[in-house]
């Protein structure tokens, strides 16, 4: 195992300082327990968006805090779920009074731990609303969760309804506007290589030299299929067709009203992509491919959709939902509306997205 | 090999073809000979900025056009110098009467090419100078250039340079702050593993599981020495005392001067770097390291500085100037004054550097 890093059990720690120093202009740290806040929180008036799940995807999500996006974020060791006093103090800590609402991508640690966190927020009298992102369209139910996978879509989710809360938003109308982004995002990731946690000191998995595996998680769990090396742009239609392909996707979610002090069931539909659609695409690096490929995957990505009458409206094309070192893409599509253009154009300043500022 | 790339001899057009589609509003690419300029290229009465040389950096330098800093780059087949009709066609698409700088990185092809563009272009009218880029205190002379090599220091070049043409510096005015902020800047890198060309299809260099390259070149070229493995601590401290204790470095450089209508040769010294020195830092991942690990090398940069009372005024934490998919990391720092902070600070619009816009 070859990394930059120190002691193994320092790791996050050691990130976090380091995140501290570089970016004390934008959001602190606290290591007891870890999170990460923006260096303004609480921002009065202003709802609080956090977010939190294993590390090793950086940025996501402590390098989306600040101005725009989240007001805090929960890193969990590597691969691993945070714990609910992280969140739960992370969340005390950015309440203006506002409220605060919990972004949960669909792993069932995940999901555990900020349920635990809503109702001790709720306890503390804290207005608190979840939202779960569930947009990786390659497995359905699996070894880290039941349902579809949170991906790509979250990065798109943390945006667009920081923004919303930047803007004065409240807390009804954030958590709804989240949700709505988050069924409409679909995400589906390849590897091309496995990445190695520094705990376990070897690949999470095994690819043989010729084997990409299609449809794979960002914690290396498996996907829907290992298969022959291939081109960018066979990889690129596999990766398309089956966001574009999707079907309408029904699911029940269970999310916290703060009115009713209790979990509320909604079943929520993603509708399939049509001709005419107005798209956010993101073509994600899984950490160690870089971004001079992915440009070759936006490139098919771009024809595709133009062949379908898919309008790409706004692109991000980078490293912003990682596996450690891993190398491969995944490619996250948003249906957008105006609303969402428009808080997506807003001003952002975080360590990994800035503009307007 | 395993990559996101098509045929072999295409992978440069398609990654250009992929960053025109993305970035329309930004930048336009030309194919026949290769060139990207800036979507409003030429600007009237503005010096321009043009940069160039092998590809396999990204995103230097394509993903540095637009406002704030190149008006135009010219890739070379991967690690491969471009050639004098593109800097020369390049020149001319940009050149708005103001006049063009060619940033050049010291590698032999580079220089070479450039210079016999410079003379095309002095030719044609266009009025135009040259810096020298050559930072790398890791070697003086080998097998790819006499002298130090243009590295991480380019990064910080186009910027400040890139602003003062904004901000409407003539041209002799902006050569000589690029050459300033150059001269100011020392480099060091290090690989943990090798990286692939694809024309090549096997890595460029072996690297034992259990050893680095220090002082790597950002074509895998020969560094300064081998080692076993160390942790990320030790790492940042044998690049950083590099850089931090390397002394006066004494240089003749050619640069094209167009009222002689004749290159001329100045003798330079980078003064070492002191206490009380501000600086700005680049922490450059080589493209397979994900940003993670770099905020660990940033936390122990920030340490050493402290203890030489030498201040980080600002930051850059990602991959900027990479060696394809290589792991690794650089670090650049660049003593600044008031003015280069001023202009490092404007706005700035690429592809991969974006704030204030």
């Amino acid at each position: 195992m070859k990394k930059l890093i120190n002691a193994i059990d320092a790791v996050i720690t050691e990130q976090m300082e380091g995140m501290a120093l570089a970016h004390a202009d934008l959001l602190r740290v606290n290591l007891e327990p870890k999170f990460i806040v923006r260096a303004d929180a609480p921002v009065a008036d202003k709802v609080a968006l956090v977010s939190g799940g294993g590390s090793g995807h950086e940025p996501l999500h402590g390098g989306f805090v600040g101005m725009g996006m989240l007001a805090g974020a929960c890193p969990g060791e590597i691969f691993t779920s945070p714990t609910p006093d992280q969140m739960y103090a992370c969340g005390l800590a950015v309440n203006s009074g506002a409220g605060v609402l919990l972004i949960v991508k669909n792993y069932t640690g995940d999901v555990l731990s900020f349920e635990t966190a809503a109702e001790l927020l709720h306890g503390d009298g804290v207005p608190v609303r979840t939202v779960l992102v569930d947009d990786d369209v390659a497995v359905k139910d699996s070894l880290y969760t039941a349902g579809r996978r949170g991906v790509g879509g979250t990065v798109i989710v943390e945006k667009i309804a920081g923004a919303a809360a930047e803007a004065g938003y409240d807390l009804a109308q954030v958590a709804e506007l989240a949700q709505r982004v988050s069924i409409s995002s679909r995400s589906m990731g390849m590897a091309l290589t496995s990445c190695t946690t520094p705990a376990a000191g070897k690949p999470t998995f095994e690819l043989g030299d010729d084997e990409i595996e299609i449809g794979i998680g960002i914690h290396g769990e498996p996907g829907q299929r290992r298969m022959p090396i291939t081109d960018a742009d066979a990889i690129t239609t596999l990766l398309a067709e089956e966001i574009l392909d999707d079907g309408a996707y029904t699911r029940t979610v269970r999310s916290f009203d703060p009115d009713a002090g209790d979990w509320v069931e909604q079943t929520l539909t993603s509708a399939p992509f049509q001709p005419g659609d107005r798209v956010i695409a993101l073509v994600n690096s899984m950490g160690g491919t870089p971004a001079s490929e992915l440009y070759t995957v936006y490139r098919k990505l771009a024809h595709i959709c133009e062949a379908r009458n898919i309008t790409i409206a706004r692109r991000l094309i980078g490293a912003y939902i990682t596996s450690l070192e891993m190398q491969g893409c995944s490619i996250t599509l948003t249906r957008a509306d105006d609303e969402m253009l428009r808080l997506w154009d807003a001003p952002v300043h975080t360590p990994a997205l800035r503009w307007g500022v």
